[in-house]
């Protein structure tokens, strides 16, 4: 499957004093792209909480390489790098979508749980599920 | 009843390239401020929700007159100006601490609904908590 | 001139334990909309910055009317209403965008500055740019 | 030096749909914490960027352990893991203020620069605040 990078404007709101992007909204950003990629992966994540399960975020790690401000665009590729129906890990890479310099890597960890947050394994509770994800580590982009 | 205004500091990620706090978290303040208020008013909003009740906005208005920013303290004056065990109204000033000018004047509007978001009147179902708003009104505020 | 609304998912972190979209991000979207009413006028928002003008915010109102949330869509109409040169005020409709309902009206007005928040009347400081906002009151809008 | 936490309300807004506080909002949690944590220590954040100083955020992390939610308080503990008049890291524990259970730990690192995001060694720029950090270092909390 081919689709394409999570890409969008910078809100004004999202700037901070220093004049660039504050690194709080940059793990909002990733929740955005995450999302983004489930849907474009046939996996819309609305979906995923109307069958009953959640996949909260277990771990967000962040390294911030070049700044953003208003004016700038930005793109995010996101790959899944660890899947096992149970736990799921996320690598994305953002970058200024007009210099096309990578501006920070990050990475996000999740487990599957039921809506009252306990953790389950979906290879057998949603084997459909399970298997868009599967199909979802082959993901490639287009520019 | 004699009540504090509710005070904090500036968090640096509530500035904007401007260098002043984003007009947008004002509203935001608003929400902290009247929280507080109901707090110490003896109406704590978590204690209402637990009831079955919610008081969602119908109607939000701010004036801004002088900006804040990073390293400034400000104070929330709050006060119902309007109850009637249907809708509330709250009228809200918000000063500098250090300097005590009068940076912002906003207006809040709210009705009373069931978890369902139906409108309905507390007066009846929730008598205690119609008195508690009632004394509410007249709460005074020592510096 | 004939411009798109501007229309965008929402997302997951916007809403709150109401289930609902945070009264609170309207305000953020309305100066969303109002950088995306601008750019699409020809008056690019980090341009008018770079002169050396700002355009602050001197007062908000927001109307709920309907709720939002996440999985949904929503779609901002924005006008011009009042415009001297001096001071300028801007009318919102925002509409989810599937069921075209109207979810909030609210309005903004503001005034221009130089780089220290000096008011300032731009009709001869910046004759074009004065030019652009008479143009940009008769925007309508193509679905 | 013996300072107290950095403790504070959760704020209505800081919830989302899953009913809990938004992970994005640790992230600024902990920007809050530091900033506190330096105040307390006597190294004003905002006297350092006066200076011409700025500490850019290059790496965070966050393990998310407890979910924590309205009507919660929590408490953040802070401490330089990392100094060497360069580079520093700290390292958060976030618990709830009730329960006392650790809800998050979490890391940041920084580098200092000057006001065009340089880095530079502040050894011998700054020694006074070269010392405050050393200093801050040995911080004790006190319950």
């Amino acid at each position: 499957m081919n689709i394409s990078p999570y890409c969008r404007n910078i809100y004004y709101y999202e700037t901070d004093r220093m004049d660039v992007v504050s690194h709080t909204n940059y793990i909002r950003w990733m929740e955005e792209a995450r999302i983004d990629f489930m849907k474009k992966t046939g996996i819309p994540y609305h979906e995923i909480e109307k069958s009953g399960f959640m996949l909260p975020v277990l771990e967000v790690e962040c390294k911030y390489k070049k700044s953003l401000t208003y004016g700038d665009s930005f793109c995010i590729y996101s790959k899944i790098t660890e899947y096992n129906g149970f736990k799921m890990s996320i690598y994305y890479e953002i970058y200024n979508k007009e210099t096309n310099e990578l501006c920070a890597a990050a990475k996000s960890s999740h487990c599957f749980t039921d809506k009252n947050m306990k953790p389950l394994r979906i290879t057998k509770k949603a084997p459909e599920l399970h298997e868009a994800f599967i199909d979802a580590m082959n993901v490639t982009f287009s520019k």
